[in-house]
């Protein structure tokens, strides 16, 4: 037993319980339902998976040890990736990130669902997910990784807090990794257990940084069947770095805020912010960082490097998220600046985080990059062409349809292999919907901002497409546009003109051709 | 001035502000924002909407005279209809009924968005509606509809409270027509005025008849620029009544539920019930009051007179709406029985009903009518073949993305004019998406039940033909998946299999032949 591992341990009788990973591999058998630990790629467990993996390997197990897999939203990549690879996913939810996991479902060798972050750790408690399982309605066994254990027996997590206390509720089995390469982050975290209806009360949270849960996560010690030490960290890769594009999107967000905020539709310090994940996120950030605006604040679901500069710049007096997926170099800054940062950041679980009670009251700022969206304000956040998987829905429908302000941005076009423009974010019809032309305010690409807000569909969609849409697809919108506008007016339908047979003709150019630049609307 | 309107009247400064509509037409000029109370075609203004119709009848002032109109669903429909056909409705939000608003919508006349009936009024309040308006931001006059006035000068409101308490907040003048054909509805509401982020609150609600709000409505008395007498009651039609087809649909809801309770899924009385307006909803309410289920309560938008019966019953515990949608037979029953009826029902804003952070804390079980559902579970609530709107989204995607379980109630096909089953409600992919799979549990009609929980796209496709589809559309689904599941493979996108130019393809014949029987998917 590892010294650092029993420093770790405050709670005496879990050190009976310590194991190694190899151990409590006859614990899982094929079909299983199994949770794991982990948001965004960050707090996911580690030594078990790998050890289960590498059995897989060894014993040509290939197809025949196989489970239905859990997690908050996506574990470590890697590892993960490993399971897809040795088709260990036969059925995967709500959210996952990796090449071979999407390959695995786009291949059809993965059974994926995607579900609003907020709403499946609900569901999954409600038994929504394990209708068909024999016996016991719960998971079988879940992994969490903890950063250690307080004297009363609770967990002390890690950088993601995620689905962690639903699945540590709703599981038959739990497996801890104590992971002794982390230090601890007791302190950081504010964890509510899930309660059922129709016994639930109203959460206390008037301000992004008011705690009403506990430190620690509880866990039934009779469920624990072993405690593992993990000496491995998270593999967060390097954050794509802003450009030009994403540079010119953050800039007209930023005057749009200014605008706002003198209209008096918004105080001088804005309301919770919510980002997401990628260089047009990090953009937005920096240019926040660079700006006027002070004492401003973050609700969201996951925070990035950038928002340790963010913090830095003394403009975010707090963040609040279900994870801090931060690269090996961030981690390091961070637990520099501890006292510091710690005071200014709570992780609660993703039923909170993303929580529509807590996000409509607070009035969060919503920001989303989706795959692309339609003329009228319908977005796609997941599947290309319409049926090609690249993550789930994760919390973008959460927050956008509860913020104050919905805001999508997005290049407004993309290079495909023969076209350097052969892809137009802003399209006729989306091909998959996870956002509605019910939940966006506004869009916005490099080219400009289109402010949705209380117009109707066919003045929606010139000011999309004028403001929007990329020169090269301007034109080609506006022509769908016109067309629509006149069949539609023969039809006696023009509330939201649109031509069915020509509505994924720039798609189906796309699969065909390579490119969405088709040669005619006839 | 009419002793029973004097009567009406206990704030006596308001005395010296009665009016007749005619002498408040001169307030009203063109391109004005106005708001009128009303919700579901109850508890709208009708004295001076008919003034002003008359107005422009007989002045000569079509297209002259025209409102930008904000409602919190609909209004009076005759009265409303009127101003349609009068062109009296430049732009109009977020809801309506009535075929000559229809019409006007879809020939172009009358620019129309639809919100989420829990945002719109939230929205309004923001600015968000009045982005452009010149001058002050607010409302130019909103058109109260009461039931008297209260000592304080508080609006006593009647069937319906819906965006009245905003649109009093947000105007700059108030009008007040007080009907004194209706009895005093004192008692029955619980009003709440809007908050602003960021200092809002939770609402203190966790059981469905928890009150907080006020009794009656507060209003400036320095806005109000008149009183006036209405004597006209609401033109509520019959119901639709259940037939053999709803009554089905019916009988495998209340079957579901009975599993889900022996499943230990849901209590004995279940959890608070939504559902919307139509004969489906009907007959599941004739079922739930047939069944053996007692206790039960209701969270819901609007109550219809089947809802009465509901009581009587002594199923129903309590209900609790934003209107009472009663036909002139049934709020004669109503008050008759006030006694007994206002004791068990509250009626709340349409903030406060639809709000989400109350829906998903009750669990509340949602039940709409779609236009049409897709194979993957996404829903269209709103348009026809994608572009011919009919009433808006209205409180539908409230209810249904927040509540516990989440029901889309349909017959399997509709007749067409040349074929009695040339319309499908299954399709391979709906034109226009108001839900989308995130938030569908369950798809039912009368052919059979759906349930879509766990479900991963592919799977949940083959439950939902199997179990949903009319026989006449089996055949030609199955073969759209079989040929979309063969193209997916080849594309490596098998998460969502779609064949884009085919995916219309019912539609499209449709319009064209006035059937979705395809002769083949070559």
């Amino acid at each position: 037993m590892s010294a650092l591992l029993k420093q770790r341990i405050a709670y005496k009788p879990f050190l009976d319980k310590i194991k190694s990973a190899e151990e409590l591999i006859p614990h899982f058998k094929n079909n299983q339902y199994i949770g794991w630990s982990g948001f965004t790629g960050v707090g996911g467990p580690k030594a078990v998976p790998t050890a289960l993996a590498d059995h897989v390997e060894k014993n040509n197990l290939k197809g025949k040890l196989g489970f239905k897999l859990f997690v908050g939203a996506s574990a470590d990549v890697d590892i993960e990736s490993r399971w897809a690879d040795l088709n260990m996913l036969q059925q995967r939810a709500p959210h996952q990130v990796g090449r071979p996991i999407a390959n695995a479902i786009n291949d059809g060798r993965t059974a994926f669902f995607d579900k609003h972050l907020s709403m499946f750790p609900q569901d999954l408690t409600y038994g929504y997910y394990t209708l068909k399982k024999e016996g016991s309605k719960q998971l079988d066994i879940s992994i969490i990784e903890a950063t250690g254990i307080d004297a009363q027996g609770n967990l002390i997590l890690g950088p993601s807090v995620g689905a962690s206390p639903e699945l540590v509720h709703y599981s038959d089995k739990v497996i801890i990794e104590v992971n002794t390469k982390l230090p601890s982050f007791e302190g950081l975290h504010d964890i509510n257990m899930p309660e059922l209806p129709p016994y639930r009360n109203p959460f206390p949270v008037t301000s992004p940084m008011d705690r009403f849960g506990t430190s620690n996560l509880p866990v039934d010690p009779s469920k624990v069947i072993g405690i593992v030490e993990s000496t491995t960290l998270d593999s967060v890769g390097e954050n794509t770095p802003s450009d030009a594009m994403s540079q010119a999107i953050a800039g007209h967000l930023i005057e749009f805020f200014k605008q706002e905020v003198s209209a008096g539709r918004m105080p001088e310090n804005l309301h919770p912010l919510q980002s997401g994940i990628g260089n047009i996120a990090n953009a937005v950030v920096e240019g926040l960082a660079d700006s006027h605006f002070e004492n401003l604040d973050v609700w969201t679901e996951v925070l990035q490097d950038s928002f340790l500069e963010f913090f830095e710049s003394g403009k975010l007096r707090s963040a609040t998220a279900t994870s801090i997926r931060l690269t090996p170099k961030g981690f390091e800054r961070f637990f520099k600046n501890w006292d510091e940062f710690s005071k200014k950041l709570i992780l609660r679980s993703q039923a909170i985080s993303n929580h529509p009670e807590l996000i409509r009251r607070l009035g969060v700022i919503a920001m989303n990059t989706p795959v692309e969206v339609d003329i009228y304000g319908h977005a796609n956040s997941t599947n290309v062409n319409g049926s090609r998987m690249l993550h789930g829905i994760g919390g973008s429908a959460d927050f956008l349809r509860n913020a104050k302000l919905s805001v999508m941005h997005t290049p407004s076009a993309r290079a495909t292999k023969t076209d350097p423009h052969g892809l137009s974010c802003i399209v006729p019809f989306v091909t998959h919907i996870d956002q509605t032309e019910h939940d966006l305010d506004v869009v916005v690409t490099e080219q400009g901002l289109a402010d949705l807000r209380g117009l109707s569909p066919k003045v929606r969609a010139r000011v999309i497409v004028d403001k929007c849409a990329h020169p090269v697809y301007k034109p080609i919108l506006t022509e769908y546009l016109d067309r629509a506008e006149f069949y539609a007016a023969k039809k006696k339908s023009m509330h939201e003109p649109h031509i069915l047979r020509d509505a994924f003709k720039l798609h189906v150019n796309l699969e065909d051709k390579g490119t969405m630049r088709i040669d005619s609307w006839e």
